[in-house]
């Protein structure tokens, strides 16, 4: 995608998309923002750390800019739904974090030094102290149907985590097992995200259930265009290796699609970056060029394409509003990303 | 004090003091025993792994039965001290599965082969696992004071776990530094333990506050005996090897009294341990000698029996009971504890 020659223009576009769409929500994400900072503020000097992940990682706020514009799409903006969207950054950023420990393990073979997981030690206490901050800052408030939605998030996330690790090197993750695991990974927190102001107001189920629908598809879309950018060639542009999620060994949908398709030589390909976790007796490239001639990529693609569209037409109940205006635009907006 | 050789006798007096306290709650505990399991049935593979844990490591449910007992010494039993006893239980185990990784990524120096780490994010998931379905349990019931004080003891007991790392393998861990660590590590939560049931009944301050005094200090006398019992040589009793806290790289109370009192020479031969994280140039038994010519053991010992007699003082307030009475043996209990 990125050798594109309109790339740039294309970066653009995507970004001025993005600020139409958070335009609305502006001054209540900038809200989020400095009460991120001030949990993150402890005298503990290891909290930096995670601040490091959240202030410096070139987050996007996806989440918490979802909860404010549901939240303005009901009517019913109130103080508290800054903690909330503050708490379901501070989630997903416990799971990125997490993550690492698991990528680790996955991609280096017994030669780390020692510094290196004692780094490991303060990673799973950093995760620990993220999540357990932010069921503390979820429960501030008197509403345990939010607080029990949320820790439910986070239990799928752990589970879906769980269906990762136990295949990880394995060749034969079915199509049906990879959505399973974007489910909970990333489309229930998603539909959390959305849900979250809809229970506030308890009567509107119809609502309610709209909203879970719109972020579950778009969490979907979201995680489906994510491992689609893995396959992408510009490592300045995503700021990480190519094939980073292969090389872990996880297979993704373009490969999962792909695998019945080619022959045993090829597929012997991708069985020994799973066992070596590196790109030893294969090269990128060649896997890249593989996945372009098979064209995975674009049916993986216009499946997020369809994601996208039952995302926006689980808003059609909702009167005419810029709020519902710009969550139409997100599907379009994380379809079109290329970070 | 098991080359002692009444050692088994004391054992059976201790054993029969244990059921003693137990007995007044052993139905209730039965329950809990049954509700844990009914958790850890789920469809999950790994979850196998936190049974291990929970069932077959010895796990003698002190936190359980102090619950309970408060809750009959309040005569405010009721269905849901059983999921509270049970939460209590699994934040403890959480605690007990990532400071696994803690003490691995201190004793092992970089020799360790990918299935060890990858073990690691199994035990990562696990702890993440057990902490959330810990919390989802605990938000069963509509009482979010006591949510909050357990989710409190979980966000302490990660900082003391913070603590520990920071001043992994220093030789000058202060006493006092060392009382802020065992307070957040196993104080809070034992305290949370014996206090939720007085939150149950919100009017009753006095009897909540000294559940709490109570609790807290049992706690210290807890980890005291335990800190004390990492200096055993008796191997086969304590299930784990000799000095294991020191080979971490963790000063504990013994070694922060004896410090000051020895030369330079015998305090390289500590220096050396937290260096290598090994007895290569000094043995486990020239170390226990000094410990038990220095007394510091016996001092140790001496502010246990200390924090057992506030315990014990604490409960001075309520009316004679076969609870009170209980609970006023769990000191004495903890204080002559072999494992």
């Amino acid at each position: 995608m990125s050798q594109h020659p309109t790339a740039d223009v294309d970066s653009l576009a995507t970004a001025q998309r993005g600020a139409r769409i958070t335009a609305l929500v502006a001054d209540r994400l900038s809200q989020v923002e400095t009460m991120l900072r001030s949990q993150l503020a402890a005298d503990i000097p290891f909290v930096v750390e995670a601040g490091r992940y959240l202030f410096d990682g070139g987050g996007k706020r996806v989440r918490p800019a979802l909860l404010l514009l549901s939240a303005k799409l009901l009517d019913a903006e109130t103080e508290d739904d800054i903690t909330y969207a503050a708490v379901v950054e501070l989630i997903h950023t416990a799971t990125l974090i997490h993550d690492d420990i698991i990528d680790d393990a996955a991609t280096r073979r017994g030669q780390a030094a020692l510094h290196r997981r004692r780094g490991n030690s303060r990673t799973v206490l950093l995760g620990d102290w993220l999540y357990t901050t932010s069921m503390r800052m979820a429960l501030s408030h008197d509403r345990l149907g939010i607080v029990r939605r949320l820790c439910d998030a986070m239990l799928r996330i752990t589970e879906g985590e769980v269906l990762v690790l136990e295949r990880l090197g394995s060749l034969d993750v079915s199509r049906s097992e990879y959505f399973d695991i974007i489910e909970r990974k990333t489309a229930y927190l998603f539909a959390a995200a959305c849900s979250i102001p809809a229970l506030k107001c308890e009567t509107d189920l119809e609502a309610r259930l709209a909203l879970e629908h719109y972020g579950r598809s778009l969490g979907r879309c979201f995680q489906l265009i994510d491992d689609v950018l893995d396959f992408s060639s510009n490592t300045a542009l995503l700021g990480e290796f190519v094939l980073s999620d292969l090389v872990s060994g996880k297979l993704t949908l373009p490969l999962i699609l792909l695998l019945p398709r080619i022959d045993s030589g090829r597929r012997r390909w991708i069985e020994w970056i799973l066992e070596d976790r590196a790109f030893d007796r294969v090269d990128q490239e060649q896997i890249l060029e593989l996945v372009q001639r098979e064209g995975t990529l674009d049916e993986v693609r216009e499946i997020a394409a369809a994601e996208a569209s039952l995302a926006r037409q689980a808003l059609g109940g909702f009167p005419a509003s810029p709020a519902r205006e710009a969550l139409e635009l997100a599907p379009e907006f994380i379809l079109n990303r290329r970070t």
